[in-house]
């Protein structure tokens, strides 16, 4: 028995999801919960510490008390300034080592992977133990691209990719060629708002949303959801493109439903060749 | 004799400044102006012809009968969708050569670089018109980067060189470590706008503007200005690095001023070793 499962719990609906799967599949959770970024939903009725960001050692305290040998860090994280986080004296012998403010997100992350790991927790990815939640390629609902957004899809994938080379953002809107915008600490909604009235006259633009060039796969997928779905058709887009086995989809029977009541497509994209 | 200097006006009022400049110097100057980018001050008093983007053969037919031999392309242009330009034969068919929707802003004028020199016009670099124009190396005004705003700076630097390999961007912010906003078509007046609200608690961000690798510098260099100093103290930075050599400074003694009275720095680092 590998114990009940730790869950460092960001925000969203996905951590709630990954407890109530804990749940009914009788394996139990231990919710480490990020005051600032967890959804008060998410630790109902499971047992659950709430600490602020930088309070390391009492959640390694907590878990190892729960038994948890297990660990997932699921749901994303508002990433604080330096000042903004509450740094035990664990925590910054830790950031004193990575050197903190030179790190990207992602090299930030993988940081915390590899410290969890020294203190001998086996770090899961989400889309191990939610398989289901990966995205497949090819579309969801019945809207495919045309020319002009196989185009832009293309065009946005070189932009993403580039950007993750300086481990920044995962997302970006293209409309007829012209980058609309990219995503850096605002997340997708925030683009998405911005990006509508970007638009030039013509066909709407694309989002287009991947994984980083070697991203922490255990700690950073980048998801989509009906929230997604709604924010890129209020923008007036004509579709979302994502990356197979490498985005998480939320509900995708929602999903499915939401894009072609908005007249959306949405494609995975397979970028693994 | 070089004849007057031909001038494709885009918006703001450095391309007025260059106008003036030809006046004074008794070179003389005349001015293509496009609908929807080039502000009406700009051709008071002087030879100018307004077009739609698009209308390349009027452009080229009245820069001929001007006896324009040399031109400068100055000021930004809102890069049109297909769909609102208004092409006619000559420009369709360079378009159709270059693949429009296919290129990044820098690859688009760099195309148009190229189509003008095969129409025999010799372009010039506002860099060489108005060499007083280029950033410097080192601070304007007398505050200065201190070392957590050297190390965003840093960080500034990188982003927006990644960026510009995809040919997108010129600008980012970088808080603390946090790069809180990159800029694609928007401008940066709105990436200050915007990143204002997303920081972090500490000292607040800096902005870091760039020229592309291997940007068209005839067409296209990035412009600081009043404007940028008062956009990024009203966001709470506090300062702006800039490239030396290859960003315009307009009126830096305003901007000396400017940057003086926010209490902001603004520095121009080198870039080119």
């Amino acid at each position: 028995m590998p114990g009940p499962l730790g869950i460092v719990a960001g925000g969203g609906h996905l951590p709630r999801q990954l407890v109530e799967l804990c749940q009914s599949n009788g394996r139990g959770a231990f919710v480490v919960a990020l005051e600032g970024n967890t959804e008060a939903a998410t630790v109902e009725g499971v047992d659950h510490l709430w600490i602020k960001l930088g309070q390391t050692k009492r959640a390694l305290d907590a878990l190892r008390k729960a038994e948890v040998r297990e660990l997932v860090l699921i749901g994303p994280v508002k990433r604080p300034s330096m000042s903004e986080l509450w740094p035990d004296a664990y925590t910054l012998k830790g950031l004193a080592k990575i050197g903190f403010n030179r790190l990207g997100d992602d090299g930030l992350l993988g940081a915390v992977v590899r410290t969890l790991e020294a203190e001998g927790f086996t770090i899961r990815g989400v889309d191990e133990l939610m398989s289901e939640l990966l995205a497949v390629a090819g579309p969801y609902g019945r809207f495919l691209p045309d020319a002009q957004a196989e185009a832009d899809i293309a065009r946005g994938v070189e932009v993403v990719r580039a950007m993750g080379a300086a481990d920044v953002g995962q997302a970006t809107v293209v409309q007829g060629g012209l980058v609309l915008g990219v995503e850096a600490i605002e997340g997708t909604d925030a683009l998405l708002q911005r990006c509508g009235p970007l638009q030039r006259a013509g066909p709407g633009g694309v989002l287009v949303k991947l994984s980083k060039p070697g991203q922490e796969r255990r700690a950073d997928l980048p998801t989509v959801g009906v929230k997604t779905v709604e924010g890129a058709a209020a923008a007036g887009l004509r579709g979302i493109a994502i990356e197979a086995g490498a985005t998480l989809v939320v509900d995708a029977e929602a999903v499915r439903r939401a894009v072609d009541d908005a007249g959306l497509f949405l494609i995975g994209i397979d970028l693994s060749t």
